[in-house]
């Protein structure tokens, strides 16, 4: 028998650390004029998500060089590890660039291909939000739970932007969201903090690349919410990226029996 | 002759002072369990809005017995005197109930019906914004100024909610956002902070209330930038609430004839 708590525990620490230190340095470039270049995929990126990437990079090479690594900005290697950690350096570059303070960044930790780290540290907020599977998810160090809504008619759902669907995502978002108390927009990963938190109780999103959403899944599990796809299947590297996260179990149930419905409509 | 600009100082120094008080205030209720009602208007409110309000009313009354005061939760009282305070005690409430941290708490000086004092303060972010005719605008204690943007393809537009427009409304923000360099979602008053601090270049709104954008104007016009409502006019109290806050006057008329050929296309 192997004991993997103590080894879950240390990648915990070690992830928050790194999660902290890296979101510091972004600070230096944050509010700060940069050169903003344009991605394959039309999305922007700046010298602070390459060099926050580089920074984690680095660290976790050094720490735990058989460990796979997966990151936005400078790509895979030894995805065959048992242990592979996915970077966002900078999730939600749009605010980066735009001084919102709302950008984050982003590590997970995957063992054998499930997400059992999480780490959402909010560098311009001073908030961090850790998840280790099995244990309660801390949000500035102390335990979180999620609400207790179980009923669209009652949730408060978020989403980054309308821009983030494709026109038939965009409809079955729309028809589903009609169906909820309030529906916001804005916020990246900060949705899903805040959904952790017990403060909103739905987040439904497209368009989402796996550094977006591996890490939010022991987050969300820790403090006793749900995440899925919008078929309701685990959340994977290979996941097609619209994602519905939820406050129980039960409202993921009905946010996906909405969206199914919405769908066929 | 009369000097103004010391009668100026003291009032722009004693909203900001009053503003951050409200602003602590409205943190003993922030990210706490709060019942919320209805507005005849749809819209949310608290507790938390009427008492921030309250407090601001009674300072505004003590110190300047004879001035006017418009309010969003409590009304109006002495709108004929020469000074009229306009308060937004919670600027995105839908925020604030959702423990989102971009709530403002808004707070303006109307002499003989123009806008002459604004403040923006951002009790969780602990940022302020305070604009007094004639002067630079002031973040953090320090002038601050828009970005040099003159052109409407390379601007960086924000809107907190497309469902805060009307059909027709929509059709027009969409139409004119499409010719930006990039246009987000979210903020409420915060945009207009970022505005003024050079980190975006554009805000097109619509739905808004006197106590919304009144305090906006000393703000973005002492930061060099521009605001009007969708026809150019200036804002006053019985504005249509549809704003376009803008880096510059070139692109405020960018923006205008942009919005101008959305309306008859």
């Amino acid at each position: 028998m192997r004991d993997l708590a103590p080894a879950l525990d240390d990648l915990g620490a070690f992830a928050a650390d790194a999660a902290r230190r890296a979101g510091q340095a972004s600070l230096n470039w944050f509010r700060v004029p940069l050169t903003i270049d344009t991605k394959a995929d039309e999305s922007p990126v700046t010298v602070a998500d390459r060099t926050v990437e580089s920074l984690l990079r680095a660290e976790i090479v050094e720490r735990f060089p058989d460990h796979g690594i997966f990151g936005e900005e400078h790509g895979r290697e030894r995805m065959e590890a048992e242990h592979v950690w996915v970077i966002d350096p900078i999730d939600g570059t749009r605010s980066f660039i735009t001084g919102w303070p709302l950008y984050g960044t982003l590590l997970a930790v995957l063992r054998q291909d499930k997400p059992v780290i999480g780490v959402i540290e909010m560098p311009a907020l001073g908030e961090r939000w850790v998840g280790i599977a099995g244990q309660p998810t801390r949000f500035q160090g102390a335990p979180c739970r999620t609400s207790d809504c179980r009923e669209l008619a009652a949730a408060s759902l978020y989403t980054t932007s309308p821009d983030a669907f494709d026109p038939a995502g965009w409809a079955v978002f729309d028809r589903v969201s009609r169906q909820v108390r309030t529906r916001r927009f804005g916020g990246d990963c900060y949705s899903y903090g805040l959904l952790a938190a017990g403060h909103i109780d739905l987040v439904i999103e497209a368009g989402l690349q796996p550094y977006d959403y591996l890490s939010l899944v022991p987050i969300l599990e820790g403090a006793g919410g749900a995440i899925a796809d919008w078929q309701g299947r685990p959340l994977t590297t290979q996941s097609d990226g619209r994602v519905v996260a939820a406050a129980s179990p039960e409202l993921l149930a009905a946010a996906l029996a909405a969206i199914a419905a919405a769908q066929e409509g």
